[in-house]
């Protein structure tokens, strides 16, 4: 099988956020990552964080023309912008499952995140059309947002991030993705009158991290063991097949 | 009246494409600015191509913590995101009527025009919570999108950017707006079997681009109008009820 000469377990793990200290989208993924890592003690975790280091903000315009361009005819700026998105693509590739932190910012997805999407897509094996290599790959998205968006709430459909980052990860991409949602609701004094709902919630979305992070560290084991009992069950197979 | 000691009749446009040759967004915003242009010939224009010249990529994480910094702790860093802020903001302010040329890429918002969104409401006067102050005033929203996510094509819901961008628009920042979509099938030869359709959605978006472009241009020149007749009508009226 091409895929046993890599190390298997290896987690990516994106974070959006702007803040280092007192972000509470990194405080949910790392329940998810000590999870993870209560399962993949050893294997190496695969960081980005594009909320405090970003993607040049003329890299993706720059890769986009890049690949219209012949390759003998590229620029300096060009060549470096391709070789960033082929490398955040190495990344993705190189991950046996993959965890994304991402606060909703102004209603809409984080800048920063739709600038790392672009640029990922921008990579000849991510582009529209290409065949989904990250297809059934397990993965969890955690989002955090300043105040309730559910049905019944003041500010029902103003989430305009969650739904285009689930179409992305989950319909384009074709991840096996489970979703963690967080509501910083009595966290804003703004909000305080749904404190209650805010400690509710923010049980739940800890609840949730935890589980969905045993079952990122249950996934990567469970098809590790599959791909390696196959051939013993069945040597003669056609291995594309598996 | 406060308002005229400034000029009356200035148009702000912002365009995203991340093209200068060849965008469509630009074609169909053309249309918008002559119908204006034929009304008001001689005013300014204020243009912004953030998709050419796009917010720097550690801008907004800048300014937001420079917001919370104490004026004269700020290192020249922060001075200068929040400089950016404010410029923007006095640029939206200083205007009578709003173009916005914003393609729809990967399937959400351009990048480059959520990064600026982010900058004006890291200025004060937009941050949330603030009196609107761009409410009423006239604008159109051009978009472009690579395929049809009308109701009954298999895309339905694939737009992800168009609503947030009214959002912003029309309900936070209260504009009187007006949205002009088109569609590149029949552009993109892989949608040529929908070339019927985009020859009749062309000329479609083209009309209402015409349409809104003489509306925009009238609604200042009526504001106008009345602003210069209320006081002779009336000149006894509190004017802060005008």
């Amino acid at each position: 099988m091409t895929v046993t000469n890599r190390m298997r377990g290896v987690l990516y793990r994106l974070d959006a956020s702007i803040r280092v200290e007192g972000s509470h989208s990194r405080a949910i993924a790392d329940l998810v990552e000590q999870e993870w890592r209560s399962i993949h003690p050893e294997e190496p975790i695969i960081r980005r964080h594009i909320g405090v280091d970003p993607m040049p903000a003329r890299a993706w315009a720059t890769a986009v023309f890049a690949s219209g361009t012949p390759e003998e005819s590229r620029s300096d700026e060009q060549n470096a912008a391709l070789t960033l998105a082929a490398t955040l693509t190495d990344e993705l590739v190189s991950a046996d499952a993959l965890l994304f932190a991402v606060p909703l910012y102004n209603f809409g997805v984080s800048q920063h995140f739709k600038a790392w999407v672009d640029m990922v897509i921008a990579d000849h094996r991510m582009a529209a059309g290409a065949e989904p290599i990250m297809a059934g790959k397990p993965a969890v998205l955690v989002t955090v947002r300043g105040g309730s968006y559910r049905p019944g709430t003041p500010r029902e459909g103003w989430d305009h991030a969650t739904g285009w980052m689930q179409r992305v990860l989950a319909d384009v991409w074709q991840l096996d993705l489970k979703t963690v949602e967080f509501t910083l609701v009595g966290v804003n004094p703004a909000l305080d009158q749904f404190r209650d709902l805010a400690r509710r919630q923010r049980a739940e979305a800890e609840e949730q991290a935890i589980r969905t992070g045993r079952q990122l560290g249950a996934a990567v084991a469970s098809v590790e063991a599959v791909r390696t009992a196959a051939p013993l069950r069945s040597p003669g197979l056609d291995r594309t097949a598996v």
